[in-house]
């Protein structure tokens, strides 16, 4: 398995069952697919903001150092609505590190239009608060 | 249809797929269940905190008031893990109304223990952003 | 030196020459109190945020368990102009402890109306990050 | 009066009362710069975190297009301490636009080092909430 199989492997059996795939993946950044399916809109066929919520953690964990990184907490703002069948792409850069705390941001893209901006904040230790 | 299950069927499609409940709805709060399917862990058997994030923002959703109202963006900090075969509990309240925004306090618990509080920023327009 | 006192000479060193003051002090509350002035705002007589964020961040600390409690970090919605001569109160609330970690909800009012609305994210260290 | 001036004027009269200074100014960019002062920290020496804010929450206002923008909110995260006599230079820039709203990250620096990084949340309207 490569790293970043590996990486995707460890941070996301969960959204992989979603078809979230690993499209590029380095030191502090990362880059993830995600298709919307009928299960993630509502009647108006409009995405449920956690499954866009759920793309962009993804991206956050991927990006992330080590195995016991995990996300202490996130602040997401949603930019625009996202449809049925859409594809959207997450893109996570390390922001800053201090410590055992890093900050990382990802911004969720239609093409090249925004529909999210998340801000992910990363500890390091040996309880992990979930799976992100 | 009564007005709780139209409130969960119009702002939780999405939602009801995961198996989430409406067990309380009134002016300004919300009481939403959701058991942890093992489509929601990874391979430690730890909640992904999208999931997470899903449950807490349906509850916020169901917790407005009138269909326009669309989460404009949240702020979550996971507390404690969850993990699969949990039952999970969001509390939504409305904190504060001002003009056509909104603040929602969302705690997630299992049990009496927090496991997540999020805090989401509603809007009222035309135009949603998300189905929360 | 009352306890009360003493928390509010800890931790309010810098915002006790704005003219701070503690009002109410307990387990997990505090309440602080102050008056905006003409060096507060700006060509409107509209409060500067930095000085609500100031206000509320020092209620957040007053309310912090012993000396060592920093914050990480802190999110703050503004709902409402202050202006200069307002008299705006601070009340801080303890929500969640997780090991080192805590939130704290504060909201600064004038009179009744609701000004802004804080989540404080604080944690127990040896390395204060900020003076709150 | 110059345009950055006038930013500078319009923006930050309570900021400037703290000798916080206007380094640069461009469309979605702004560069300002404070020394902590003895009246900004506390007992330990370290800045109160409500000063950090302020500096980042005047850059972010600079920043901003045109004279009705406000702040709405904001989220900082503490990553470092400042002391007294420390040089803070706070770099903002437009991260997303859209509609009525914007998205502006700013990075506290002490040096190369980073102090904070802070996430505004900027609206336009008629009714000011704040004066960045």
């Amino acid at each position: 398995m490569t790293p970043a199989a590996e990486a995707m492997s460890a941070a996301d059996e969960a959204s992989r069952g979603l078809g979230v795939e690993l499209l590029e993946h380095g030191e502090g950044a990362a880059v993830l697919r995600m298709t919307v399916t009928p299960a993630m809109v509502n009647g108006h066929g409009i995405t449920h903001g956690g499954y866009v919520f759920l793309l962009a953690d993804s991206a956050c964990a991927c990006n992330s150092h080590g195995p016991v990184t995990v996300a202490a907490g996130a602040d997401i703002t949603f930019v625009a609505p996202a449809y049925e069948g859409d594809v959207l792409v997450a893109r996570a850069e390390e922001r800053t590190r201090h410590g055992r705390s890093g900050l990382y941001d990802v911004t969720v893209l239609r093409g090249d239009e925004v529909i999210a901006d998340f801000r992910g904040r990363s500890t390091r230790g040996t309880t992990p608060k979930e799976s992100g």
